[in-house]
């Protein structure tokens, strides 16, 4: 998760990313974990991203706050409440059948048949996905949050970046990593800049070769 | 607007509230301004109500802060851009016809007219609001992020009010200056304590025996 490897970033802390498929993460775990991200820390497993948040704030008081407070947790977890369910939502709808086909090929069935349950009530990826493309312009329009925070400042978080840009900017990087179909309009500047501005922190944290474009043109 | 008030309330301050039909803010102002909310203080007026919110922190530095930094505030103009242009269009979809039936008679020819033009590409208030029972439970769904918060904290400021639950909860006062058809379930009970728990704060500010009920049955 792009959002983990931030906050450990932004934070100081050195780490080794394991990327999982979707079939590993139980067998790795023995069972005790069905889903990413899980921090490992010397003895510890710590699983979901929030709880990892929470962790790295508790363990390490004298490293950059990834919070200035209680009041900016609140408001960036009500953000994340706002933000992520209605985007992943918008984006499986046009994704899904891409994010399969990024998978390991021993990865796909599992992912198919646990999502057309799990999510589409039976239907096929290929279903879920057609006519994506008319489905763009609602999903840009769902973006216009972010390109008015953006018209205040060069971060979501004001001035500085924080979580609040992690997690918009992880799941831009899921997009990234698996799309066929650019998300955004080529004019879309304000979240371009933004998005390679994020990108850049950490000594180019998110800059990855194998990412697909996000802009149309 | 119930979010300055409480904002003014927040800071200690005092202050008399007028409130105007849609017709009188550009008379009252000799056409300086066509929206409230206005604040008036010594020899300035103020417009719009992120504006009064920022004088009233520059102003005011002594008396309690609405908010703990630059970060806290980046989120709640962001929570704002997210929650008050989804909730104030799906709750015109309902109330356009409330509102207009609730404003003065002299009122309410402009409130038609204008909406109708600049909102409903003409379409009458009565065709808008048509089959909007049928709309309720989209209407609700969309409160999830604000449920998910409040089973973390008794605000969605977290364990104190903040300006986001000034902004939601203005919304709702707004519902229930007018609706004649209750938005909320009945079982929708994190929500309701919730907005109990907002009405009480500063003496009962947001009490108001006008008010129509937000909760079916």
């Amino acid at each position: 998760m792009w959002r983990v490897r931030y906050a450990l970033a932004h934070k100081g802390l050195t780490f080794e990313s394991v990327p999982l498929g979707f079939t590993d993460i139980p067998q790795v775990f023995g069972g005790r974990y069905k889903t990413v991200p899980v921090l490992g820390e010397n003895d510890q497993m710590i699983v979901d991203s929030w709880s990892i948040v929470d962790h790295l704030e508790q363990t390490y008081p004298g490293r950059p706050a990834l919070f200035s407070g209680p009041e900016e947790y609140a408001m960036v977890r009500l953000f994340d409440a706002y933000f992520t369910a209605e985007m992943i939502r918008k984006f499986f709808g046009l994704y899904a059948l891409d994010i399969h086909n990024a998978a390991r090929a021993e990865d796909r069935a599992y992912f198919r048949e646990s999502r057309q349950q799990r999510f589409l009530k039976g239907r096929t990826l290929e279903v879920h996905v057609d006519g994506r493309e008319g489905r763009l312009p609602a999903l840009r329009e769902a973006l216009t949050p972010l390109r008015l925070q953006l018209s205040r400042g060069p971060f979501l978080g004001g001035h500085k970046p924080n979580y609040a840009d992690y997690i918009a900017f992880g799941l831009f990087q899921w997009v990234a990593s698996v799309n066929t179909l650019p998300p955004l309009a080529k004019e879309d500047s304000s979240l371009c800049s933004w998005l390679d501005r994020v990108a850049n922190l950490y000594e180019g944290l998110g800059r990855d070769p194998r990412m697909k474009p996000l802009f149309e043109g």
